[in-house]
């Protein structure tokens, strides 16, 4: 073999999606894209705010010398500035350049974090339903991944979580707004999660890190709040991105921010700066950095992903599929008819419905709908939705 | 301990270099930055060409819809299609899109190649004086460096390099044009080092890849060629960046190529695509990429490298140092006449001279200068260098 066992391992994995992602090309070949529902991919389909051009032309325009030249690994101090008011303003907290660093999106922030904090063996908690890609977040930096269902309603069960650890836990990694899920997690939650977090930390004398995922912060629905990890716990660190504000997550933007209150700050964040560093990253791309200093106010206009979560949530109930109304993302994670997740994947499939199976993010039994697509396509879907539900549960 | 061990380990290890920078900024702060003479950043001072700026306001401008969004792993096909004209143009062979894969920069590039072939324990050959982020690259996967000697003139030295070979042994490591040294290797001793590759792959019945990381390699001078890896070898692997032709480091835009000839080439590429998404790149910045499809046949000028080149080496040579005369890259790296590297940097600090010591790169009694300064820091760097040669080798 010319690859790495592990890798092959992690291809074989990793087939799930792909598998999906080319059964879905080959009938689009087949039918013509137009005739084919696919559901599969949390690709943001609106087109970034006006603003983001603006700012992406002066910053170009800029004439200034040095501009696409190497930087401090954490980034420029001005974008760092303006991310640090940016997050003092939403969580009512102090935070300095010096709490941020720019990273190559949210998936390049948590793997410097997991790289500053994990030595082989150690453990980090991810709770199902997950992003699958969590399990090679850890994994890339030699940490075991201990799986810990929420309930039914796709909520965290402090006392599990609790159960899990041992002293190889280094971190919890939450995402909320959640995906697959669409869950958010209320402030109480937090404040429980923390507490029994600071208890543990305690007991085994190092901390515990909670690291909230949270791309999905400005996209939730019916005035839902997102609460602070940092006001709920001090051990806290954020991974985020502009892919989902902005709609530019091929550009690669993100950061992560530790908790101003957090234990041993400025050696956490050192490490985390040279995990940037000889990870590859170096950097978050210069001129996009540059562009971001007149944007955080800026958010797409999320109204067509309002509509789309209300259409389709109708469509299913009409149909009689069971589902926890999403509070945000763009995801719906409904319970399949059948215990088979996949056999009902494939079921939708022959109505040219595409959807991935639960047990892609350690849940089967159901599966996940993204409505980053046109309402039309969602409507269109709506009787295959409907035929397949009946044939395959008829009156339940 | 907040972060993990082995982070703790790496920064170090990482000290070196970071503890230059602080007492150089020390000194400029006390001194003013125009009276010290600093050779301690490999940091194009060029200004990117005029067309870097023309190209990206072209695509900042392009108004099609999903210009920002998600995109194959690889990297945007249009861009791929043309990375591999451009590369079938400069290796005399055919490549297609399918052996390229756009990175986050050469370093990027270079952490997804050992991700996709490196299992814990495999070895990785690199030749001293190196580049000493590869030892962190390395170790990023679990692999192991085996660290071989270049000869006095830092030529790499086949039987040496054979002699290191195991069973564990993936892939070697090789930097031409050359950082610290400036040297390029020749296309003699490239076929030599492909031979006996071909060889030991066969003996242990699986590839030894050759990794030649070549961000300079249009930056050489008196004429040199830079001969073609791919010539020499099918397991060849390239990892480079637009950092130094474009002078655009800053904006972390590199690519990965494998040799069409490469055994398990389709495998080799897949692997790589997974490890760009897993460790976090997911893919390289979309409006670079898009810009690029207009810039590979640009360049900076390097005449200035040229005549800095010049300069330096006659001030050096009239004062006595040894050293080679490097062929490309913008460093050099001589002999220092202390055989206590770091005691003759100090030395040089007293002159307000800021070098990196050569254990830093895996080579002590040396010391290495970066030369992309304005040529009247280097005029003006000269009398320190004559007094500390005078003072701490007399007559010699």
């Amino acid at each position: 073999m010319t690859i790495a066992s592990r890798m092959a391992a992690a291809m074989q994995s990793s087939s799930w999606i792909r598998r999906m992602f080319e059964e879905g090309a080959e009938l689009k070949a087949r039918l013509g894209a137009d005739r084919v529902y696919d559901f599969t991919l949390g690709n943001p389909d609106l087109e970034p705010p006006a603003a983001v051009k603006e700012a992406l032309l002066a910053a170009v325009q800029d004439d200034r010398t040095g501009l696409h030249g190497y930087m401090p690994n954490a980034g420029l101090p001005a974008t760092r500035q303006a991310v640090a008011a940016h997050l003092s303003q939403v969580h009512g907290l102090s935070f300095s350049p010096d709490d941020i660093i720019m990273t190559c999106g949210a998936a390049g922030a948590l793997n410097v974090i997991l790289k500053a904090i994990l030595d082989p063996w150690d453990e980090v908690i991810v709770l199902a339903p997950f992003f699958p890609e969590y399990l090679f977040y850890v994994e890339n930096h030699g940490g075991v991944v201990r799986v810990v269902e929420t309930d039914r309603d796709f909520v965290p069960v402090v006392s599990r979580i609790e159960e899990a650890i041992n002293d190889h836990t280094r971190a919890v990694i939450i995402n909320s707004p959640n995906n697959p899920t669409g869950q958010v997690y209320g402030a109480d939650l937090l404040h429980s999660l923390g507490g029994m977090l600071a208890v543990q930390s305690r007991r085994y004398g190092r901390p515990i890190y909670l690291i909230n995922d949270e791309p999905y912060r400005r996209l939730v629905y019916d005035q839902v709040e997102v609460p602070s990890v940092f006001q709920a716990y001090a051990d806290a660190v954020v991974a985020t991105s502009f892919s989902k504000d902005l709609s530019i997550p091929g550009e690669r933007l993100g950061y992560l921010a530790v908790n101003p209150q957090a234990q041993g700050r400025q050696e956490l964040i050192a490490a985390m700066i040279l995990a940037n560093r000889i990870l590859g990253y170096v950097n978050a791309p210069a001129l996009m950095q540059r562009a971001l200093v007149n944007l955080l106010g800026t958010s797409v206009d999320i109204a067509p992903y309002v509509r789309r979560r209300e259409l389709f949530c109708r469509i299913l109930a009409e149909s009689g599929y069971q589902f926890v109304t999403p509070k945000g993302a763009f995801y719906l994670f409904p319970k399949a008819p059948l215990d088979d997740d996949v056999a009902f994947v494939q079921a939708l499939k022959e109505e040219n419905i595409l959807a991935v199976p639960g047990r892609g993010f350690g849940r089967p039994g159901y599966f996940r709908l993204a409505f980053c697509v046109p309402e039309n396509t969602i409507v269109a879907a709506a009787p295959g939705f409907a035929r397949v539900r009946q044939r395959l549960a008829p009156g339940t």
